[in-house]
């Protein structure tokens, strides 16, 4: 780390793919072609260890490049999450409002990566459960529910039978005023891997990017599917008698 | 196949690109472009001759590799087919809960290929026909129906004027337990080439990649069409005067 | 030509990529992700001069490769267009039953390109009228219909205000017969580019490459655009009083 | 520009990515992609300093090379716009009638990019909006209103509980014949960034190609998402209290 603080663009530069500073560009490049993150919405962040790498605000994520990415020691910030200090700046940017979201899932969650969406499926999500006074996206019985895992510490997914919850909190006009309900919804609903929010998209993360990744695939796929379920009059949440043997 | 023993890559390791091991990984990413595999869900198996090619369980099909892929022999397995012997096991993996389903598509229906998705169009289709408590799906008069073959052993494919049906089983919590109602199916429909799966997705094969593949394609297309035809009041089993010569 | 007889294969030999047997391959890749010939549904056919090239049937359409392209010449057919001379067919595919149809457009129409396709779009159009009993799909005042031409020998494009109307043809088991019905929508429209297939797609032809595919574009976006306007309860024919100077 | 003048190609060639003559180009491919400008329709012109690069009239988007490009120059236009001269014309094409447009809010808002697409769901949008009468497009308490700034030489961008107002014009038979009433809606909103056109698409405009490109993103996303809310029954317009610090 300490040629890396005498040069801090190292921190950004590797021939590696999985690299966290070639990954993101990667990974926000693919979402940006599902709908993610258009018009420079959503973001990415990755934790490898105490380095949090973290794609910049107002960029195009499809175009993004290493170099663009910020970085900062988990170690080196204040209780206060206002004030943050970066190992390493990109030079045209400024840092994203969502640092300290992602950083309440790496700190408060031992999350490895945090994706954000600004997805319609799940702003549409957030409005249908709004019309009927609820801040809860529940649904049950389908099969991708087993994309999730059961919760931080817990061994193992949910089952098709188990109900997936995912909280929803209110918008705030500041993104970075969004981390104190956030952290409450975490607190709340401790074994959730996402959190709605209302009219804007939803949190993602994961023990690693994998799994970061791949559950906020699964959860994309369960709010496209809800809305059309919705729109076919059927409901999320049924009930039906488990076939097959009991294990 | 004695070299192959000696050193198992060698079964995953060929510079055709219609290797199976190389067929997989690029079929999948191309499904993942579709819908049908996301969040790792899903999965596709090729049969060559007794050897038996499948991507393992929850990889990111998009980026799946030769070297991921799973192989077995159909000679070694038990009759009960809990127990499986693999000639190569990638070693990061564990083996797909779809693997019984797969079998089961090459050693009843001979069939050269088999892909599961979990296309919401396929989940969808069997959501609306619970709703009115049925257990197959039918359609006809759909150009489309052109696509599927008549049944194992028959020759040539569907007609304009068939009904092509798809019987639909239940889910089960452990995807390997829907074997039995997947034969139970296959058993009760003889010539169909897919099973549904309630709240879940689909099984579509083929005597060979290419059949299982535009099956799967022709498949999704009359799910999608019958979802939106289901939205607009349109009926999916229309009767219509053949016109043209008869044949 | 001489030369070609000796060698068919070289009439699908180029390294120009306007050359009809490298275009119809990346128009059809193109026209997959587009969703129009999914499950080798679909097909795409050139005239140049007297040759015409044309898709073989049941190839997947975005792995076709120029070898896989059959060549005929319009000197060479019979009047009955059912007996037909390949000057070059390959070697594992069978002619597409599109072809007769393909040829009415350049016999008939002196088009110098016919693209055939299975969009959905086009499909749920098909059964909106065919729920009115109506056998012409009809739509004014929409900009896109500037993108058609008014017809066979007429100078220039529709206008906004003008209403472009597409026939419907009902299907028949075998695609070949829908010959004479399409001839006969021809004389009926005579100045359509389109024709539209009960249940089946749409033919789309134009003066060359250029206009055939930007037409079926076109065409595809007002089908789209018309199934949801019927959704949201909007008519496709309106009565607008023109505004601007009058020309 | 003197060495420009002398050989009008050079206005065209460049090995920089980022030079007007090879962004117009990929940027059309990526809205092709899109659906924004199928079938040669919408289009894309940069301003740099007093040169404006145009993309010509009728080509395919996706298709398009820097060799395609107009060029003119801001200072020499007559004050009537309708007799245009060019620096450097293209040997096969026709200016675009996009053209005047492209010009207004060049010359009156300052923007150095203009975006036109045809996306249905901004056609959509001008449909519902004129069953109900109305010619302005009004959504709010949407995240993604935060990517529009406040206006021409405002500091920063819109807030979550802002209203973003987008006018529409009624579309004319000639596009050039839009620019009087897209001038008039700049002049009665002039914080303006975009203009809706009445069944045919939308005019986007930023200060420069990031703006321009991110803000018309945003607007179809909304676009999107406000066709859906119709489907849904959910209203455009929300009066929701502010939760977080006031600022």
């Amino acid at each position: 780390m300490a040629a890396a603080h005498e040069n801090p663009d190292q921190l950004v530069t590797s021939s590696d793919p999985e690299h966290p500073a070639n990954l993101i560009p990667s990974l926000c490049a693919k979402f940006w072609t599902l709908g993610w993150v258009t018009g420079t919405g959503g973001g990415c962040s990755i934790r490898d260890d105490n380095l949090v790498y973290i794609a910049p605000s107002g960029v195009q994520k499809e175009l993004m490049k290493p170099a663009d990415i910020y970085v900062l020691s988990l170690k080196d910030q204040e209780p206060s999450l206002k004030q943050r200090t970066y190992l390493r700046s990109p030079p045209l940017y400024k840092p994203s409002q969502c640092t300290p979201l992602f950083l309440a899932a790496f700190t408060r969650r031992g999350a490895g990566c945090c994706i954000h969406t600004h997805s319609h499926w799940a702003v549409l999500v957030t409005l249908l459960l709004e019309a009927k006074g609820s801040s809860v996206f529940e649904i049950n019985n389908i099969e991708q529910i087993k994309g999730f895992g059961k919760g931080m510490g817990k061994v193992g997914n949910l089952g098709y039978h188990d109900t997936l919850r995912i909280p929803v909190i209110e918008n705030t006009p500041h993104e970075e005023d969004l981390t104190e309900y956030l952290e409450a919804a975490m607190e709340e609903y401790p074994d959730t891997y996402a959190v709605l929010v209302r009219r804007h998209g939803v949190y993602v993360w994961g023990d690693n990017v994998h799994k970061a990744k791949t559950q906020c695939e699964s959860l994309d796929y369960l709010f496209q599917l809800a809305v059309e379920m919705h729109q076919l009059g059927l409901p999320w949440i049924s009930s039906i008698a488990q076939i097959g043997p009991q294990r």
